[in-house]
């Protein structure tokens, strides 16, 4: 802990949606950052309920109690988190921004600027455009210089987060290296992307011991994928995008495939990626032709990314990104964005090491 | 069991290697065989003990003892199965061969016709390229009629299975459906396609909850898939093929993605793929849209395809295929073609139920 | 198949609660036994669906659909299997059998004489107290001779079949081996015990990684245990029974600690099980110090028993008890009573061999 | 953090044999405690590698290179780990010693005070038993006075961790409560306390869906529990204890069945718990007739008891001890007691927050 720190004020926190599978892990980092109170967390299902009645491994660690939603003050916050299904932020945007209250959403409702795209892949009506004006796509790699002074910021996907940081590099600067327009993301993500709810198909009996592939034709996280790499490449994009579901808690690894174009078939691509994050703690470019595995970034914030040239088609470059899905894929990504918001140094409550072992 | 089959005569069948898994697993489907006697199983590390007291799962099922190679009489068998490392079939092929002893090899031996590319990727002279023209590889579906005569049998790879039955059909009559230079394939395999290997990166700990990628700048298994898919289809083709470890003990899915020619936009791909396979018992053709799982065909010898478009890339054709690697991808293909070469029908001994359960 | 079977006549089955996990397993077995045609299957929530459609397992095997129980017609059965929560089959017990259909009760109805136990610890009223004197307890082994006249059997339940087996040997001839009052039965089940139910805690999420207990202070399994034990032994019993759920699709392990009387210290107890289950085909009594695993009875009918003796503890005799609990522990177990009941050898459509891999 | 620790000095500490799973899991958490630097790590298969090139976790977070033991310098350590097989530290303990290092020794070879124990069970002649008088075993919990200064440490085995901290209140102060001739352990460990070990039965295809039991007819870590017991009893202890194997990378869940006393049914068993461990931080008595979860406590320190009476077997008391075989069970321990040895806070380094997700 730095000097810089130790001076800040302490800030307040509420986490709406508190007893999900994000919202619990949520409140596990938050309750370890130096700088945060968590002041009240709210759940529909368990308010009323002792936190560690309900997750024993909180006990003896917090005394923290659910509380009901419309029976909770968030007036001493300084930010909420939203971790809730789609179109329950939108709701309370404008009360909370009005009380000076900051929002960190982790569902869609802010993650897009066009309703357009929000209204059609969500089937949800915006009723909040107007604050859209104060928010953020917190993908932090990204957009670090405006996010820190953003009032409402729309936490990425998981499958965007790998597949965003993983194509960046190519598209910011040149328009020459990558065909945008025959892009290819073969996704494999733990369960627990998909939450704790009740579906046969989420059940350890129909989960383990099995691979199998969803969200085709279509599925929502693609355009929020296409709408940053757009704005980042000023092209049009073809991204064809298949996530995959396996037998993991946590973890989630991207492979894509960028056919490189010919004028660019000698270019440095290692370099580009190392130079491009050495400057961002979280993203790890591994030396080129490395293996990443999801255990080695499991539980923590880091994301690794790893390039290949394959020796039959070498016009393609294979992009290897691996991320808890859970942390830098959620939460942890989260709490990065607020403390940016704060400006607290970027991973205090976050830079803890990651196991050997799951 | 139609009357054909009872009134030929039983054969007697050899295995080579039958400790590993797949041997073990060759071992098991073969002593329910109806047609078949079990005569003698060979293991480097096992001989003299029984299987029933290595594998308690035989315990009064069998009373096979596993013999030395070198002190095993094979003259009683009508085939031998090799379930060996690379390079071992092709030093007793021959002495087989003149005694009347079909081959089914599951390793690579006898894969390429071509001897330089098996000793550029396997790294292993190649002693017997004589014998090479009584071989044939082994994948039914592609060819049949062949296989029917073969002395020799090069069983195929796991990967080249999915992905040459998740291909073939594409190519074997037009060059105008797909783009034969930007062919990608993403597979997922189970744990068990490394075999019995003392390897810490194969330890319960360390693919427990964790996704890893590997097999690139090369893999083995490329030149075998481009070897068949030039054959079928008379055209160069460029195919990236990345396979992948999930913490499972059997299945494997492959994901292959097909750029589709202009002219062929509207093509009727799923009504190729209906016809291609309507006479094979163990390819099932899904409804357009299905999502296979690997349990679905789990312990069996069948393979399930499913085609899909994507909503946003409309030019592109994704192809799922799912199998159990160590059965249509190793001996139950294998038991396919001893059933052919013997003229049983192809499905005998094969054709029990998968559970929906794993 | 010996010449006997290919003269009896086929028998038609109907299965109600056909889409459960052992629904659906039982349908797998039946669907390969070769004097049985599957005539009816019901499905309060899949009615109106081909079974291949719903698990595609199924695919290209079965052309059943399922149907609504109250559209059923099972007047064609000979028997009829209840793969339905408790308190189901008591209601349509009588008409069935005024139609002479048999009845395989997969439930607890039919599993208790003395129905005061039944109501007490399932809370529910039976109502066809009168049809018990047509039913017994179906765990074969200990009962094989009535139950091939019986019209009704409560097949029993995963653990007790374990419990029951492993203690059985000790208590049927004399009092003098094993102290009645102190017996432990430490059990480990997978998961599939728990049905396709709809709860948090059988989440893939939550079941992974992880052991917990359950069952304390009181489990439906305890009593039965009980009724069988005393009946066997003439004794009293104390037992004591704890249940545990570990990361595993199939399979039960019990672990049976019973203390042995001073004046049989030195008894020969490997011998007196060897010679209990000698003529059991499914129960396999191990040399004595093995240590039986789960993976070697998957998916099959058989149990293993394993003796032990501790060597700081000598007067405590350790039985270990492996069993598939969807097939020996229910599914199994109920066809080898369907195989009793219509005269057909007893293994028939059984008889298969576990992999060595799950 | 309190005042009294940012005044007092860091410490520098070695690790010998890091590359085992314990040891990186130690190097782990050290890397994290605001007291420590880590100042040399040496592995026999490792030395010469930066640990973040095999470990890929540790990328970014450390510079530390793997040394080989022969050429490493401990003159700097105040403290130096053993993460070793059985048999080594004493080899060197002596040379420590003298240097004024002190030694926490995760092996057995300091378990014992008794060396014929040490070596019977281990089958190693100890050769520096003149050091046992400078040697406590490090159950905290049990012997916290003692331990702070100690110079030599015997780190409790997993399993003994588990049964002691379970059983000890029962015995500490009365012989009344429990029969010390009938007590049972079943035990139920991860996989990862095997060890990185090159064996067939620990790889993924051997321990996945599948249970079994060792350590029959005796395990090492019966005498290190028997030993302990009578200590704090001053009564002969009889305990039945079989160690079983479950599909878990972490935990350990302990199930002990302890005979009440005629004279004791009515005790107050849950206050005793409760007042025995109100001071101690890492072991949580859940309120009566909770069930533990290993996940509860994973990767974190605590060890989670809970106390239960089966309806149908009143004499018996259930008492159920979960924790993380590699923190509580090993390394964290370790630390904790590394942190008596200096006069830390005993939690310093080890107070973070079990997740709720494995």
């Amino acid at each position: 802990m730095d000097q810089d720190i130790s001076k800040k004020p302490t800030i307040r926190v509420g986490i709406i949606g508190a007893a999900g599978y994000t919202g619990i892990e949520l409140l596990k980092i938050l309750l370890n950052h130096p700088k945060v109170i968590v002041e009240v967390i709210t759940s529909r299902s368990e308010h009323g309920n002792f936190v560690s009645d309900i997750y024993p491994n909180f006990r003896g660690l917090t005394g923290l109690i659910f509380s009901k939603f419309e029976e909770s003050n968030f007036n001493k916050c300084d930010v909420v988190f939203f971790a809730t299904p789609h179109g329950i932020a939108m709701n309370y945007a404008s009360e909370l921004l009005e009380n000076n209250i900051k929002i960190i959403d982790l569902s869609a409702d802010f993650r897009f600027k066009d309703i357009n795209i929000f209204e059609k892949y969500y089937g949800i009506k915006h009723n909040c455009p107007n604050l859209l004006q104060y928010s953020e796509y917190g993908l932090v790699e990204l957009k670090r210089d405006v996010l820190s002074t953003s009032r409402i910021i729309g936490n990425p996907g998981c499958y965007p987060t790998t597949v965003l940081l993983g194509l960046a590099p190519l598209f910011e600067k040149k328009h020459s290296l990558i065909d945008a327009g025959t892009l290819i993301a073969d996704c494999k993500s733990a369960v627990s992307g998909s939450g704790r709810r009740m579906e046969n198909s989420l059940l350890f009996c129909e989960i383990s011991d099995n691979v199998r592939s969803y969200g085709l034709p279509s599925h929502r996280h693609h355009p929020e994928i296409i709408t940053q790499l757009k704005e980042i490449s000023n092209q049009n994009i073809n991204l064809t995008f298949v996530p995959h579901l396996v037998p993991m808690i946590r973890g989630m690894f991207s492979t894509i495939y960028a056919r490189i174009l010919p004028q660019s078939i000698n270019f440095d691509f290692q370099g580009l990626f190392e130079e491009r994050y050495s400057k961002d703690q979280f993203v790890d470019v591994m030396p080129f032709g490395s293996f990443p595995e999801t255990r080695s970034v499991r539980s923590s914030n880091n994301l690794q990314i790893a390039l290949h040239r394959s020796k039959e088609s070498k016009d393609v470059l294979v992009i290897f990104v691996a991320q808890d899905n859970l942390i830098k894929g959620a939460v942890g990504q989260a709490i990065q964005n607020m403390n940016l918001m704060f400006s607290f140094p970027e991973s205090t409550g976050l830079n803890y090491c990651p196991g050997f072992l799951p």
